[in-house]
């Protein structure tokens, strides 16, 4: 059994984000088996355990991830997270691997698939709400599918936006602004623990994509609810977003239905659904899958190095 | 974060009792966050995820393990499994323990505890149906809370019951019998990963009482459905036991019901239920609970060695 103290040192983001696309692809052939993540609560966070299979690819595993906001305070992450591997024939564990790292990439790669498939034009500018590790990649993993002209950043302490900038200069243009300038971005990427509406609808215009990642438990929402009304909103997992996604509070309060969703990142892949016109409003709800996770996992276990060997059984 | 690869050694048989009935008890008043185990089926077994949360003993995690019917040609064991610990204040891993060994123990243990408030006498005839490592966990776990006079012991290989006996043969006085001859005992063990009942109503004497262990997923049954209707059936878990234990074919063919469940271990422990006469038939039927992997965790994690540091994060 391996263990991969730092699985995500190297792992180059354009083959990442080629393979969530596979494994949404996958989930949109039917082709997985994933249940439902499991929310353990604890006093201070919780914690979330992710079981998944992927036939095609010969993976299954689990990935199990806390949320810990007090966390930075004492100085560790937020999210730190663990995948264990399993083999498909026998079930004896392959690898352990340290996924705090990989957990970030696979996020935002499904945030650079869905804007692949969303975006209203080639060439973007960005708005990020948040400024926190989840903001960089995202900008990151679209930055490899669509040309970011510009990056606009707001966030709740302004001088984080702008440490934000001062990062990735060496890459983007990028401005701290308020937050109404970074919605108005062709492309917004909202990663914030928000519980209330941050988002108002009269800041989004026509055309807009947003990326909502922030919301992933019950109870959080980034967005005031009259921009789901006004678009097209896409999901990675149906059960998963009415449960714990952008849309579950709205769905809580009644003001939207599962009814409503337009479709999964799967479907876009498969070009089963598409982006109808430049106008429309589209809506990415991210709530994180465990076969990102897998996918993740295997192109690790085929690099040759960066595990040490444990002994097992 | 700590991997103990070999866990198991050292761990008292007594100490593992007790910590299992605590469990048990804490679980009967309420006190433990345990969503039913998710299954993953693979093409040659399958692999279930087990979370839990133990807030009294501060202690959280998750264990991962695998049913491979297959393995024993291949030189693995059927099963196997890790549990991964998670500290409860900040979500960090706190340690990865090789738990095949401990998933013996735990369920051999909870066995015991359910034998000690169910058996019918004090001194005990033991029953074994199937003579593997399980078999032999029962019998060390039951045997340090009751005294056995004698162990008669079937397998569906007869050189198997006899290589168990010689087995234990310094501890135990044990026979190779037939099935019904196995079956007359005081208490009897069912084993086995049958998939179609193995012990006859005709067989079980009024008093007996029965751990059915074997049956642990959907489709497995050890027992004439007859008995269920003559017994006292108590559960580890009900929703685990209506989708994966002994109970879970009958109340399928609807032959049996939910409702005709007499209570759960931890009902017993805390003297909330009983055995009612010493006549009536028991049966304690066992699909193994996440906080039983938890609490043997703790066991381990409070010795001082045993272990290797491994980065992270």
């Amino acid at each position: 059994m391996r263990y991969y103290p730092d699985p995500a040192r190297d792992l180059d983001v354009g083959l990442v984000n080629d393979a969530i696309e596979e494994a949404f692809a996958e989930q949109g052939r039917g082709n997985v088996q994933m249940p439902p993540k499991v929310y353990i609560n604890l006093e201070r966070g919780d914690f979330r355990t992710m079981p998944a299979y992927i036939p095609s690819m010969n993976i299954a595993g689990v990935k199990i991830v806390n949320v810990h906001p007090g966390n930075p305070g004492l100085g560790l992450p937020t999210v730190m997270a663990l995948t264990v591997i399993l083999d498909v024939e026998t079930g004896v564990p392959l690898a352990i691997l340290n996924a705090t790292d990989l957990t970030d990439l696979r996020t935002g790669a499904a945030g650079a698939v869905a804007a692949k498939y969303l975006s209203p034009r080639r060439t973007i500018r960005l708005g990020l709400v948040g400024s926190g590790r989840q903001a960089l990649a995202q900008l990151q993993a679209i930055a490899r599918e669509l040309p970011v002209e510009e990056v606009l950043v707001w966030s709740r302490d302004g001088k984080n936006a702008e440490s934000f900038c001062r990062r990735i200069s060496e890459s983007f243009a990028c401005r701290s602004v308020a937050l109404p300038d970074a919605c108005g971005c062709d492309i917004v990427v909202t990663t914030t623990p928000s519980r209330e509406p941050l988002v108002k609808s009269e800041w989004i215009g026509e055309g807009t994509h947003i990326n909502a990642i922030g919301a992933d438990a019950p109870g959080k929402e980034e967005l005031d609810p009259v921009i789901l009304e006004r678009a097209r909103v896409f999901v990675d997992d149906p059960v998963q977003a009415v449960h714990s996604g952008e849309v579950n509070v709205p769905i809580g309060k009644g003001i939207f239905s599962a009814g409503q969703i337009a479709g999964t990142l799967g479907e876009l892949v498969l070009g089963k659904k598409k982006r109808e016109s430049e106008s429309e409003i589209t809506v990415f709800d991210s709530t994180g899958l465990a076969i990102q996770d897998l996918v993740l996992a295997r192109l690790v276990l085929e690099k040759p190095d960066g595990f040490i060997e444990l002994k097992f059984p």
